[in-house]
């Protein structure tokens, strides 16, 4: 089978450090964070980043950039994927602000979902420009799916040129009032699969372990980490480190070899690294 | 999630001893192999014997007993399930010497379809009359699934009474010709589950590592075994006992605790060990 491709979201927009001190929050824990799961063998990170006042999500630019760029000189071999994601009503012009950093990869949501307190609301024209401006400057969207619809939005997309293949989606299940949780679900998203696409499984809190042996199993790829998911075993609180390092052994049991960063760039259908080519950019 | 129930399949029809030594083929390297697999975790054996001359499929009945009385003896924990399959063209009659052996569970196949070189044909007269007989001798049937049919069949047979619950099937997947080996036709077939059933999964070759972490990270049990898979690795020939001691592990890493026999047997809806009533029969 493939090599896998382990993703970590270190942080999230939800768990909070007061519950879950080894959720890492401040640029340089998100930094140092990175760095040890890189090394655990992750070969993507999923960055959030929060309000340095009060720790609550934020979309702020600078952190963000901060990150980016300490990343790429201390662990260069890293994918650093940054989030656009909008739960707590962000701004279209907020979330941007990810996109605005010119990262080598970012999540991308093509559709409306329920979530857990209301709609998950991303206007056609608003991720329509979104992936306008992710082509322009060579960032790898990952295809976030809550629903049905994003993955075949997606496909319209691709379809109109505005995403360049292999799509690289990931299925995100457990979230509260989200699409149903289960392997029947799972079953169906894999026959609308393009020819050449790639999937990564996200799982929350106690689906994250259903999730990785589900793609494990089935050739996809795997996200873990705290943002999803804060516990090892039921009541064991557990570190970004350790959920990778889990995922690496089970890897490892059902004999599938963990993919390097530049093995994702080639199998992800991105620029080799360092060989990148963006546009200066304040937009 | 519910504790997993793991099966061996010690030694099937199909794989020789020629090519994997450590195939167990003879009543003494059977029992030998049952005990040491029931000290690694498996809380079932899945049973077949073969002629003491050539080493090919038997349905001999001398030998099941044989097995059967000996690890009722040696190992009275243990569930020891007989195989009632019916590949090369096994006669009915033959086919029914594992039940004539009253074990504790059979394998049971209410349905045909297509096999690696024509048809497994299972009539419903045949069937029909297993079914009544296991129901009076209270053996319990582990009903094989090869395809949809002998799902919805068990599903039939159980409302009109001939099949007590909780039903318990066996998905086998990767069998050449038979249903397509993927977590579509998985999902649709846990779309088709009766409410309190409980379901196995089989996974044939390079199928059962996948199957084993599908069915770990869904609530389903696991079947491994030479019988299925005689390889550890790609190229690495395995052992019955290190089959288990993988399956034992991966539980171990994803929290779900391996269900002893006698946990099984309350989980199966079977009479306690030592409980059992069967009538003494030699039809």
């Amino acid at each position: 089978m493939k090599k896998v491709i382990i993703t970590c979201a270190l942080t999230g927009s939800v768990p909070s450090k007061e519950k879950f001190p080894a959720l890492p929050i401040t640029v340089d824990e998100i930094v140092n964070d990175a760095i040890a799961v890189y090394e655990a063998g992750a070969a993507v990170v999923h960055v959030h980043v929060r309000d340095r006042v009060t720790g609550k999500n934020s979309h702020d630019i600078e952190q963000f950039r901060e990150i980016k760029e300490t990343l790429e000189a201390k662990c260069p071999d890293l994918i650093v994927q940054l989030s656009t994601g909008g739960r707590y009503d962000a701004s279209e012009e907020d979330r941007d602000n990810a996109l605005r950093c010119l990262p080598e990869m970012a999540s991308y949501c093509p559709g409306s979902s329920a979530f857990p307190t209301g709609a998950y609301v991303n206007r056609v024209e608003y991720y329509t420009a979104q992936a306008k401006f992710m082509l322009e400057h060579n960032i790898k969207p990952e295809i976030e799916v809550f629903d049905t619809n994003m993955m075949s939005n997606a496909i319209n997309l691709h379809k109109e040129g505005l995403l360049t293949g292999p799509l690289y989606f990931d299925f995100v299940m457990g979230v509260k009032n989200t699409m149903p949780a289960t392997m029947s679900q799972l079953g169906y998203l894999l026959t609308m699969l393009p020819e050449g696409a790639e999937w990564n499984l996200a799982g929350v809190a106690g689906m994250q372990i259903s999730t990785i042996l589900w793609a494990m199993g089935a050739g996809g790829h795997v996200r873990v980490g705290l943002e999803d998911n804060q516990y090892l075993y039921k009541g064991v609180k557990a570190t970004n480190v350790q959920l990778v390092e889990r995922a690496v052994r089970i890897a490892k049991e059902v004999g599938r070899e963990v993919a390097t960063p530049d093995e994702a760039r080639i199998m992800l259908g991105m620029e080799p690294r360092g060989m990148r080519k963006t546009e200066a950019s304040d937009t």
